[in-house]
């Protein structure tokens, strides 16, 4: 690490983190909980918006809430853009998404320093986690066009829709008049363990894992759990169950893809009642489209499968697919010809996770990122999700020079 | 069903159902949800209160809520009891329960119209359905004297404790001032498909089941739906479905035992997050100890060896536990008695559900139950439980029979 010189940024970003995870603090657990287009996200834009004014930026909101600062003098076209995000999960960490933001502003500030007028940005997307509203990277496919008016009725639990939420913070959102960036690089931290497993600091992402939602509803017939004889029930969760071990055991067939059940919820709960409706989310990921069709097609499959041995019906909705994309070719090189240059090695992998440089990939834009190693066994989406000064200093080094290099 | 004389009778027991089904209806689905010593519970026993009154009984109550109606002159000692409670699951039937009440006033009005002065009672019991606070039978629990600080130390979903429930009912609760009666004879709903598959209208039941509850907790570690490999999870979710399957195997194992998982509860849900912390209940059931012994060892076996696979902690705690009771030959006599006199042919079978009457016969009194036909497939706990008002008129007439040859 000794040819990194920007040491003082990284604990400016550090610090910076510190005070972000203030907002939307769960209190005790150290936890952060800042959903998307809430106030409390807004209230993390302020903070972002007053630190990039401080480094003299100009900072600016489109119509759907998404900020950008760009340094004094910066033309707005053929930009080179750099950020992420700010909203968490439920009790989320304080580096997923914030750390591409905190980095950005260093490495654009220190760019900007050198070369004046160069046309950069930072970018800060809204909503990217995307539990409240059921589809992620909001503010990254307002800025792509893809979000229409089906898209803005969407409802959170609370029977809000992404149209009264962006209302309610003064924004009248999409359509965004925005001109799309000639490159996006993307700091982030890497929520696996892969590479703190193989001893690297960070990896040059490859592609964005393809990944598809659904929505499974079992419909049985709840009954006297003492009356009913086993093999005369039509038991909702015990398909769900099913469904959980099928879809596992499918999953472990694929190479790298995986299989998550997140949300199970049972109509009207007793501990005495056979469980007549049971609703679930299945979330599916495969690093190539072939594999993430086979998963595709095994859910409503096995679903049905299941619903008949355990004699109910059932739904099984897809509610959102997201195509495998390959990252740029050109930024790819850039971040490896900057890390050589900053004597930091690079890994290679493929992210499982979707960001928003892959809808900004998707929608032509030279888009790459930078994972910075996940510590404490690669947690992420939890309050102990970590990753250490030194990483995120290599990894401002390597964003300024792969900017600089990219402009 | 021609020496039936009591059709009138039925006529107003039905009538008195429909009556009953107001108080807590859930509205459109036709459902009614009385939660046990609710202002609604309270509404049902004023209900009953009024029509015991409009047949001349005497009606009091105990120190926990339990209502006692006594025809006039009738003295308070070697007494014979019939009734049951009219507190309802969620979104509950109208036959549950409060059947055995209405049945109850008429077979004691009948009676005592004929033996004036005859020690009957009708008795309404509080909060047997259990689901509120977690554990079933409360008014005959009290009555038999198992109610201790404890027990009444118990909280609803709200943190609503019994003794404050009571309290806001103006009720003192236990201890109960009362002497047990010298009989009981509960009439109640089958709740499964067993009488109208063998074509009976009626049972006499034998015994009822062996029966226990458990909270079980699987402690994994939460992370992002897309990033953790499958074969490195601590999926809690995961080990719950493998519970929910294993579980079933077990009691498919075992002659007449069930197991149900009826409460499941991710902490903190999201489709993109892998469960971290999963709550579920399990409700074992067995006609005999022995049987009951083999499932109540199951479960936290049985969640121990799901929880390593899975790589998570567990807690398995046992919550209750009702040991199979056998109810009394003497009362069982008089109910095949009264059945032959009155020409209905009677089925035997034991119980899968906890009842009141079985609290009073493990308690040491000559308790007995008549079972009455369940319809559309034996559904129960549900809007659509049905008995036909023949088999009721069949039941009435039993039940008065049975009271007269107990006096």
């Amino acid at each position: 690490m000794e040819r990194i010189t920007s040491i003082p940024s990284a604990e400016r970003a550090m610090e910076r983190l510190d005070l972000l995870a203030r907002v939307g603090s769960d209190g005790q657990n150290g936890g952060i909980t800042r959903p998307g287009l809430s106030v409390l996200e807004d209230e993390a834009h302020a903070l972002v918006a007053a630190w990039c004014e401080e480094d003299g930026m100009a900072v600016s909101r489109d119509s759907a809430g998404n900020l950008y600062a760009r340094p004094a003098g910066a033309p707005a076209a053929g930009e080179v853009w750099s950020g992420s995000h700010v909203d968490t999960v439920p009790s989320g960490g304080r580096f997923d998404g914030a750390l591409g933001v905190v980095a950005a502003i260093e490495a654009v500030a220190a760019v900007a320093d050198d070369a004046p007028g160069a046309p950069l940005a930072v970018v800060v997307f809204r909503d990217e986690e995307g539990w409240r509203f059921g589809e992620g990277c909001f503010g990254s496919r307002t800025v792509a066009g893809q979000v229409g008016p089906v898209g803005l009725a969407r409802t959170d639990a609370a029977g809000v829709t992404i149209e009264a939420a962006l209302a309610a913070l003064g924004l009248p959102g999409p359509p965004v008049d925005v001109t799309l960036p000639a490159a996006y690089v993307e700091v982030h931290i890497e929520q696996g363990p892969a590479l703190d497993t193989a001893g690297f600091a960070l990896a040059d992402v490859t592609a964005i894992a393809g990944m598809a939602g659904f929505n499974v509803t079992f419909r049985g017939a709840s009954g006297h759990a003492g009356t009913v004889p086993m093999a005369d029930r039509s038991d909702a969760f015990a398909a769900c169950a099913d469904l959980a071990v099928r879809l596992r055991e499918r999953a472990l067939e694929v190479p790298g893809a995986v299989a998550t059940i997140g949300d199970v919820a049972i109509a009207q709960p007793a501990a005495n009642v056979i469980p007549g409706v049971v609703r679930a989310t299945v979330d599916v990921r495969a690093p190539s489209a072939a594999a993430l069709d086979l998963l595709v097609a095994a859910v409503p499959a096995v679903a049905a499968e299941v619903a008949t041995r355990n004699r109910c019906g059932v739904d099984a909705v897809r509610a959102w697919r997201s195509e495998p994309v390959s990252l740029s070719p050109r930024v790819r090189a850039a971040v490896r010809s900057a890390a050589g240059s900053a004597g930091v090695p690079v890994a290679e992998m493929a992210s499982g996770a979707g960001h928003d440089a892959g809808i900004l990939a998707a929608a032509g834009v030279d888009a790459g990122m930078l994972f910075v190693r996940s510590l404490n066994g690669g947690v992420s989406h939890r309050p102990d999700e970590l990753s250490s000064e030194a990483d995120i200093a290599a990894a401002i080094a390597v964003l300024t020079g792969t900017l600089r290099s990219l402009l």
